[in-house]
């Protein structure tokens, strides 16, 4: 390996919220373990979030730590045992590692583990450096005609994945994704490929809608009038899929947060539906409509990440079964990828997806 | 038949909000339909509602309305085509009246259907009167060893069936009730039968834990502080179960409709598990905890009355695996319905359930 | 409506097993009834069975009936009460008439009501007339965008729909239909819109497989060798989908109701997985591997035709997401009804699916 | 630690199915296990298949092999890193060691796991010996409360609380149960607990049918007649039910493994019902009334072991919910295990548990 004599710069944050590109110690794989050369690393909400406010929720940056957990690239090194990955394989990183031994990893919900490390959250560095080592159990091969910016974003599809699988989309029976960013579009483009019609998307952006419709032109879309109140914007949207409550959709799966497009969601769904929860940005809800839920018998569900989702995702790409390129609005060197979060986390030049790549030639 | 010469006495409530005792008109039972000599109705606390503020949400007093849908009786006339009853048998009535045609109807969720008629609520008139006609396929037959007591009871006791069917009880895994009113303690006794074990109950008042245990004496029981937080009594509630998360349990069944209970619940439900909310006093509920409920995928599902639970219900009391006669606290006979509802609506009084009690034989 | 003075021409079969043309009555639409000038009716292989053998399990052609029932038309007039369609209306045909009042009919299972009059059997006529009286909740309109033809095939695509729905197939996770005929081409195309990957199909008929290669191509095709075991064949199939037990497909949809298929679709599916039988043909079935399906807690399904089917059917059409036009290999005028159900039972000229279609301008 | 001074006798069965009671070795626990002084092992059906025939399946006896799955006992040594356990803990063994990596453990389903090591399965050794180590992970501490019998109980009651658990029995709601040996007769307790209701058991023997009776009062039962087919049995079967199909048992849980039963249960189950396979004895079966089960849809489900049961199986005994202790009909000390595995071997002695028990006080 000649890996080690290779610069590893990295984008840090720090405890007092600045950002700093610098080298990072490269820590070599153990048993189980494998060095990856990053190729690719998507920008997520989340690490604008711990840059510019330090924390979320209880996780909190109390020191250095290495942004970045939608990455993608190819395996330079193995260590004892692994035999699920090889040098040079190019894989796709599930940045989760949870404990493996509590009850819920033993029932398979090892995404509610509460001993779990991820990448990018303190202590545990990201994926914005070139070597980052991690179990080999959470390196996913991907094929060659895929691409390692696809690989990188397995990590939001999983996101919609999980919720699209807990919510139990239907053939041919309507649901409704209220918000069109990168979570909601995600979101749309598997409920466009698993069949689930008619299908409609809202968002506060006509810019944000007009990219939806590009993606997936059979979606109808709605734009939030924030001056309506929840329960007139979704009789807005309910008039897109038809007049009675048959015609309502059995789905609803909210990619917002706010508060305002979740009860909004409550007003739209079906009775007899299910209000899919993907995006939680407030630790409380307040005006939350139990009795017009009750009514109906509407089950509110959440999701914590992903399980299991990378195999499907990959398959879902590498098929072309979706397609997620146009994801991708702007790409950054690895060694600039500080300008690449500053431009991120800013909401007026109307990025989706923006990449970190690194094209050195490692192997 | 000689029933044409007994008079009908009713207890009715004004749009007024006052409640009359008088003489109502019998109807005859036409094709499909069966009348039946109510012997015994419980009071509900929707009863008490109507009365005192003339309306639940939409469903409004506008004119007299007999008040009553927990009841039981004996047939006395049946119209053409009825084949499930007959003249002289005992029956518990299933109060509410599906359209049959829309399409909750047709896929199995006749109880989300929007054009229900409901016993007492307005302007279909409830069974606190002797004689009440209705649909046959409502009436079920319970068995001689079953009193119509126990009959009227299968309608409080559908409501906790219907939560605990869409729980998922599981045999040996824990369950927490809040709430020891009647649906609480019905709940209560049904999660007994079920064997989710542990279990535990919570309420404000130490006389209603104390009759709880009386009901199920391997309850655990929790006396809310109404000067803790919700978290605070969770944490309480939590220490009943074990110290680790894997301890907690995995259904809780809030049966109170209050804000503070419903967001204690939220807090006390195990990572993966359900909160089932069965009752619901209020239009909206704040300060519900969604990123807690999100970090531990737990569902919130809700219920609006039941559906095809009084074979089940029956059987259950008839077969002797739930007791549920000591849910009586109080009979009046029917001439005295007002005294019986004033009763049941005075707190103090201690009342579980109130009866009201026709001994005349009529046939 | 001047619909009574033209011919109703019917194809009929006989309980001695032979086939007739002949003018057959018109019934006027009773109270919440409809009368259809029947467009289009596609060839079932009941039909075929019905006329050949005079009898499908329990149910025996013991007088004249006419066949077909996989409809489409337009309503000619419409009875008391009717408000889902008018005159005028182009609709497609749901042929099953349930009781509606039965513990089945009540909890959604409508489909497995024991007595259910179903359009063809014995005694209830069929579609391949000009003009058939059915339940208008039986109609579900079709938008003009949409052809006859394909409102016929919503009949065989609501059989494969419900097989979809109860197998709960898996965006990115794979399927494997067994079975390229009428029925496992219909499992196939919604399989596809359903994102099952990877998908594989397996028949006998290279012919076939080509077909359903044309009509989906990302299917891998298996050509069953008859001269190999099913345990052969199932690890023919399984190389398809990868080397190892977790590439397996863990649904399995059989749709020829042949034994060696069904059982060889026992040793293809993945641990944990599920056998839907889609295509019953024989009362019993033998070597029926229980121990392989135990060892894998293989959950073994089946289904009875479908409900609630038709609106997700027609939409799936009428959106564009599935394209069944080529199903479609022969067309007949209704005056020629006996020479399309000739040609459909004759496996040498490589039908998929004849239609009966009467251009006749009613309205 | 005294006990390396202890002799640690074992029931071995040889390669030549013969048994020999012989020292075996004590292997001390490495990391993350412990070593547990057995103090009681149930005899199992496949302890005794193993003997007599040397393999079950794939499972072959190619050399000397510790027989015994069934077990308790107290812990006497524990290796670096175990914390759920201490020496001096009296704790039941969940026999099944997965590999903890593959897909089916990591979605939960660790008992579909295909490199699992099972106690007593060649070359592991079984628990018929004084000293066993195992994994620490799979020891569940017993309150005092509970007797090591019960504890050893706790591996059958697995089996049936697995079978339950899949079943999805329905408080209120009928089951039925095929058989009446150990298997049947733990699912019957544990059907009990859940409140199904009404419940039924079948076998040939009257003497375990009144055994069951005394165990269960409110069971009813059916005595198989040999000499009439699966549909007549079935009949008698669903006469204990009541009339109509909607009397009939949703669920039939088969306990024997045996064709004709099987066939029975398919002929028993309610429409839109399960038969839950519990038991499964011969590689195929014949005679599977697939047309029948298709008009009910009918699901077939089967079990392979259990997953995370001991805590509730634990639970439900401590707790007093269902009572086991008299499943023991016979005792043998260690030393005679030998005798105790032929006392079970044979039929005629209406063995029901056969318990070889330590009684040695080692700490």
């Amino acid at each position: 390996m000649t890996y080690n004599s290779i610069p590893n710069p990295s984008l840090q944050v720090t405890k007092d919220h600045t950002l700093e590109i610098k080298e990072a110690p490269v820590e070599r794989p153990g048993a189980g373990e494998a060095l990856v050369h990053i190729k690719a690393t998507g920008i997520c909400g989340s690490d604008v979030h711990f840059w510019k406010h330090g924390q979320i929720g209880e996780l909190k940056v109390l020191g250095n730590c290495v942004l970045g957990h939608e990455a993608a690239g190819e395996v330079v090194e193995v260590g004892e045992g692994v035999t699920n990955v090889k040098v040079g394989d190019r894989v796709a990183i599930e940045p989760q590692m949870p404990c493996g031994t509590c009850f819920l990893c033993i029932q398979g919900d090892y995404n509610l583990c509460e001993k779990v490390d991820f990448l990018s959250v303190y202590p545990c560095h990201g994926t914005m450096q070139r070597f980052r080592k991690t179990k080999a159990a959470t390196l996913f091969k991907i094929p060659d005609r895929m691409t390692f910016e696809e690989g990188a974003l397995c990590e939001p599809l999983s996101v919609a994945y999980h919720g699209i699988e807990r919510a139990e989309l239907e053939l041919g029976r309507g649901a409704m994704i209220c918000g069109a960013g990168p979570i909601g579009l995600a979101t749309l483009v598997l409920a466009n490929a698993s069949g689930a019609a008619p299908l409609a998307i809202s968002d506060l952006s006509a810019e944000r809608l007009a990219f939806a419709k590009k993606l997936v032109p059979r979606v109808k879309t709605y734009q939030i009038d924030p001056k309506l109140s929840p329960q007139q914007n979704a009789i807005g949207v309910r008039k897109l899929f038809g007049p009675t409550e048959e015609d309502a959709p059995p789905r609803v799966l909210e990619c917002t947060g706010v508060e305002g497009s979740i009860v909004t969601g409550a007003y739209i769904v079906r009775r007899g539906g299910t209000l899919m929860v993907i995006g939680v940005g407030r630790d409380i809800i307040n005006n939350f409509p139990f009795m017009h839920l009750s009514l109906g018998e509407v089950d509110v569900k959440f999701i914590n990440r992903y399980h299991q989702s990378w195999p499907a995702v990959i398959r879902l790409i590498s098929d072309g079964i979706i397609d997620v390129q146009q994801f991708v609005t702007h790409r950054f060197p690895l060694e600039k990828a500080d300008e690449a979060i500053k431009l991120s986390s800013d909401p007026r030049n109307g990025s989706i997806k923006v990449i970190i790549e690194d094209q050195l030639r490692v192997l």
